[in-house]
């Protein structure tokens, strides 16, 4: 009971960035005793601090603001994308304090390698770490595929299969002589848990969300909760079938939304030099002109929203969120995509709520992205149970 | 807290039907003399019996079984079909006790009348519900269409748009002099609970549940919880697009799975008269034999089960349920229906699981249709709150 009421605590400060012990107390109906006596074992542990500032609050007396710790435990997030690595390092109070990224051809080579690339760079976040006072609990990748229990069951666009990603990650890291807890996950549920506690567009509690890269990530939250399903494989809107005679994909099936409104599908549309990226594709797409270059990388940007849209519509008539996310690279095409996206959902969202403008697209907040989700994910297995990552956490 | 464990002993001595008191206190944590004082309760106020049979439990000294009232509380749930109407009443154990069907022609016609016909046919279920001491303690519809708090928001197949249906029928059973609260749902949400309730197949606590109708209807179970959305309005799998340029659809939109795999569409590409209706495309299906008129009954069946199969491999990517149900007539065809779409999904599933066989389309148990799972829904809200329904209720 003490346990489970130390997380509350803790999660009570979290959630709040600076509260009294007395506004603790309010908020999970506790005394005004026991709240001083869980904080007294949570500052003793390196979790929480007092911030200096005072508070007088209705019940009288002024207290004390509280605040998560700014040193101590951490959590670390890696996400091994087709074409980068990215390290996120983020303190208890959710604040970022560092990231790292790294350019990388992933598409096809070796799990092993790719990963003591990841453990290298992640080991350089960690010298950084310790000399800020941080001490990660313990660090979670990120990945562009089916994900359970450390093993990716299949990432198209890595080329992996039945890859034991975490153990490998694991063992790297102790090659570079460091010990951490290995997590793991799909990169679009890691965005997605971002996006929710970086604050979802209009406050959004059950949304869909999609992100555009060299695959199509998707990942479904209802009531602030992930969707996982049965397996652990939920969320996989890239490979909603918008055409059952399209081209084939690359996960066996054919016409999937990738193959339309992916990285490759969409720069070979505009007729855009793959190694030029999404970046050019999106400074033709907003030039204006009649440029015969603007207007194919225009009519490909559009065609490939009225695509998405296809398929978002099928996702919004089955799980009717308030909102769909656009992550990725579809932020930066947002102009034009999103409008074509609309009208395909206007027209085919069955309840009319999209008609009515109570559904809508939104561009995802650039405070979320998959590393920092993953780095998120072992932070609220911290504030879950504070007792099980023991006394203050000092720096390796 | 004594309101809360009322319902807890209820529930218990309804999911297991037949239990002790000792089994009861062991299953919830509370003492045999709490506990005897609530069932005391329950059992003054009709909630439960004694059922007249002992138990010798592991605690030594035998105890006497308690059941649910086979009298007293009870359920009815009335299901408004394009083409019926069925009012099912099911008592506090779960039994049906009585089911009345009525066919009708309700495409069209005026909300005000159909549910004028669903009030007196309740009225009847009331008068044999009365002569067997059994006391509804609400009526629940379930409807083909969109519903929000009482109100059909769009029901396509039955012509309605934003027809308050629970205080229609409400006023028409005043008419009919009874006086009885109303539910209302989405009939699809209703037959998935029944489903869930009857015990889906294997098991399953996460589904999608597909019914075959003039419309098709859709409703998603996650871990044993109806999955709602946002507004209400999930689940509608019927509307999900097979392909973007396909024939116009009621809904607005086109290319719907409704357009392949509805009853209409279904008949009309077999070559069935639609007054012949489904039985006898099932027949026809069913003839091995090389006469044309079995050959296109064939052909119909699977080129829908295909687009069935496309339509679901969305449904499983996004949400990687344990299993898909087919109620309503996709029962009678599943024999040719259901390996046509296993084709697809086992092609178009992302995780491989479909192929592996850890997926599976099954048929729906004919123990859970929209009228029954009606009527559990005003059970579980008594279950959920027996002192809410008050003394021992009497026949009115």
């Amino acid at each position: 009971m003490r346990r489970l009421n130390l997380s509350r605590v803790a999660r009570a400060v979290h959630d709040e960035a600076e509260i009294t012990r007395a506004a603790v107390a309010e908020r999970l109906g506790l005394t005004r005793a026991a709240v001083s006596s869980l904080v007294e074992q949570l500052m003793a542990a390196g979790f929480v601090a007092e911030s200096g500032k005072t508070f007088s609050g209705q019940a009288g007396r002024p207290g004390t603001a509280l605040t998560m710790a700014r040193t101590g435990h951490a959590g670390l997030g890696v996400s091994v994308d087709v074409d980068a690595l990215t390290v996120c390092l983020v303190d208890l109070a959710g604040t970022e304090r560092l990231r790292l990224t790294e350019a990388g051809r992933h598409a096809g080579a070796d799990p092993r390698a790719v990963l003591r690339d990841a453990a290298l760079l992640t080991g350089r976040a960690l010298r950084t770490a310790a000399r800020e006072g941080l001490a990660p609990a313990g660090v979670d990748l990120a990945l562009p595929g089916l994900v359970a229990e450390g093993v990716v069951r299949q990432a198209p666009n890595l080329g992996w299969n039945a890859v034991p990603a975490a153990e490998l990650f694991a063992q790297a890291l102790r090659d570079d002589g460091a010990q951490l807890p290995v997590g793991s996950d799909n990169e679009a549920n890691s965005a997605a848990l971002a996006q929710l506690w970086a604050g979802a567009p209009g406050g959004a509690r059950t949304f869909v969300y999609l992100s555009g890269d060299i695959g199509v990530g998707g990942a479904v939250v209802l009531d602030g909760e992930l969707l996982r399903g049965a397996h652990g494989f939920a969320g996989e809107i890239g490979h909603l079938v918008v055409d059952p005679n399209g081209p084939d994909c690359r996960c066996g099936s054919r016409g999937c939304l990738e193959r339309y409104a992916g990285q490759d599908a969409l720069l070979h549309a505009a007729g855009v030099d793959p190694r030029d990226g999404i970046a050019v594709l999106a400074r033709r797409a907003a030039d204006g002109s009649g440029a015969p270059e603007a207007r194919r990388a225009r009519d490909a940007v559009e065609q490939a929203g009225t695509m998405l849209g296809v398929a978002l519509s099928g996702a919004v008539n089955l799980l009717d969120p308030e909102t769909v996310v656009l992550g990725g690279f579809y932020r930066e095409l947002a102009d034009r995509l999103a409008p074509a996206a609309e009208r395909e959902l206007q027209r085919r969202v069955v309840s009319g709520l999209w008609d009515a403008g109570s559904g809508r697209l939104s561009t995802a907040s650039p405070a979320g992205d998959a590393a920092r989700g993953a780095a998120g994910q072992v932070l609220r297995r911290v504030l879950a149970d504070p007792l099980a990552y023991g006394g203050a956490a000092s720096a390796p």
